[in-house]
């Protein structure tokens, strides 16, 4: 045996503290589903396991609200999500008309550029929705663009865009719609098939209240026929949906391609039940009526929104910080004092806002008087 | 609200079979690890976990035997890890000198191609080790090769290679090592900078038996500089270390990547401690007594080995199927009368080996003794 040159370090169990969870995600977790994630592991390939799968596309299309049978969820956060989409439905030289009014809108534009894409970006500014006239302008000065993409919910500045007239637009054009819908899934309407979305990614940790690490994503059959008509090869292997569809696909022999997360994906699964259980339309009430009793709150404490009341999403709020608050020193309070995590701002609107989140569950009426509390106890002192 | 097209499906939780994991992973896992999976989620970004992140560094060197400040668990499976090391080390163009002997050698020269990289493929059979004297040839043929990748443990096979020897080939050239190192880290013994390894790869559900979905990885300051001075973007942006060290450094301020899967990196954490206090030397051996214990059963049995005594991994037993059994049947029996799952053979060894896991938790005598006891009943009816 040879000997070792590093020694075992002295370190404990992680105990985390119990956070109130109000941030942009991830949301507080239901230990409904904490408890499904301690279920005993079992193999990837078990008929256990893969009868679990086709339960959770089953689930995961009530979400989406489609009928697309490449439905599942990725093994990896939201951004793996977004990579997945942009790195099968993109081919080098593709032209890709990208809307960007917040931070992930600006990760599409890098994330077409880093497949090989020429990406035009239409800018809003943030804190605005996505303006329709503009991407029709775009789309006649590009009229060969192969694809749209744009965020439904922007979790940097709690905008909402009318995904169902952008993803009209592309269709007029002949172009692919693709949709961010991390922070709108599960909290506010995301119908896929209503809209005539092409391709829709998601997250596990927002208004699903399941932890993070997975991401949900749906692609339609004009979505996965530009994947099987591709010249060059998709440039991520992990990605590359003509492999991964051998896994997930529920036809005949299911080949390996990787180890799937095993225990997150209970998680995801129980997450999935709840929401069914609950039924969708009312966890979109629950999200509204959660949201218009903090803004009551709010106004009560004479704080203001960014975000215009139209295009205002109720799972996350973005509030400006009061003058004269010290943000951080704020936030640290919160933290330390009550528990609650909120979240800063990113970007331009670093320093300048606060982003409440009123998702999955944490959009109960308990979370919004807990977060008003500690609002008022840090700011009026 | 609009009116939903998809009704929500009758779906009940879902309740996992408890099954004895001796296939190529996951392994079991301890219930001390799906506990801590099951704490209470906090954010990523909470200065808790960022303590808990440092802790998780630290331990993640113990397993790799490296000082290396770049050691941190990818957020995705071990095929996740592999595709970070080969698009970042790799800039088109570049030669990678690629040993391989099972899978897992193929999935990393289809790595190197879609890098835009030149692969430079060193064949051996399967079920042999990687020999080093074609290594050697092979750098001879091309001088200019910039990198060497091996698997240290082929997963699909059993063998181990002298990743020791090949390193210092690598070293040798001006070229760079890398090592995948998923099935051996914890098992058997993996001593990074002993070696001289520049860039390994692992994964969580093999010998560490945490629950899929985490990849760590350890690059010197060699593969830190290589990275550095690419002349061109990493292809991916979920993977660029370039963005993700800002995530994962300790130094200053923490930027926002993306949403790192909290609960799992508990577990994997758990798993590291729980290493660390049983002492790596002791988990290599414990590993080894299992293998012997499993090896002598075996020979009783009149089963033997695919690969030559010197390169077998004792985690992984790569077996012939006995003359007349039948594979599907036989591992469906073991798994519905003894919970019991054992591996497939892969690519050419399918349906010609089963492949006995014998990997963290999973190497102990009563899983020895359920395996041995399994086999015995099923094909001595």
């Amino acid at each position: 045996m040879p000997t070792i040159s590093i020694a075992a370090p002295a370190i404990q169990p992680f105990q985390p503290p119990r956070r109130t969870l109000m941030g942009p995600g991830p949301s507080d977790v239901p230990q409904r589903i904490l408890d499904a994630m301690a279920r005993p592991t079992i193999g990837h390939l078990d008929p256990a396991f893969v009868g679990m799968m086709e339960e959770l596309k089953a689930l995961l299309r009530y979400a989406f609200q489609t009928g697309n049978a490449l439905t599942f969820p990725v093994s990896g956060p939201g951004s793996v999500g977004m990579e997945t989409c942009f790195v099968n439905l993109v081919e080098p030289g593709d032209k890709v008309i990208v809307c960007s009014n917040g931070v992930f809108g600006g990760r599409m534009l890098e994330n077409v550029r880093r497949a090989g894409g020429r990406p035009v970006a239409v800018e809003d500014a943030w804190g605005e929705p996505v303006d329709p006239g503009k991407v029709e302008d775009a789309f006649r000065a590009h009229p060969d663009a192969k694809a749209l993409a744009f965020v439904h919910a922007e979790t940097s500045t709690g905008a909402q865009s009318d995904a169902k007239a952008l993803a009209a637009i592309a269709r007029r054009h002949g172009a692919l719609s693709i949709m961010d819908c991390v922070t709108s899934l599960g909290g506010t309407p995301v119908l896929v098939d209503a809209w005539g979305i092409d391709a829709a990614y998601s997250g596990s940790q927002k208004c699903l209240s399941c932890t993070p690490g997975l991401s949900p994503v749906s692609f339609n059959d004009r979505a996965v026929e530009r994947v099987r008509a591709r010249k060059t090869p998709v440039q991520s292997w992990f990605m590359d949906l003509n492999l991964v569809l051998g896994y997930w696909s529920g036809e005949g022999r299911r080949t390996y391609h990787h180890t799937a997360p095993i225990n997150p994906l209970y998680g995801l699964h129980e997450a999935l039940v709840m929401l069914a259980e609950e039924g969708i339309e009312h966890a979109w009430a629950r999200h509204r009526a959660s949201h218009e009793a903090l803004k009551a709150g709010l106004e009560r404490l004479g704080i203001g929104f960014v975000v215009a009341e139209a295009a205002r999403l109720p799972q996350l709020n973005a509030i400006r910080i009061p003058e004269g608050a010290d943000d951080a020193a704020l936030r640290t309070r919160l933290l330390q004092e009550f528990n609650l995590e909120i979240g800063a701002g990113l970007g331009v609107l670093a320093g300048r806002i606060w982003r409440i989140g009123l998702m999955g569950h944490s959009a109960r009426p308990q979370n919004v008087d807990h977060c008003l509390r500690a609002l008022e106890a840090v700011l009026r002192p």
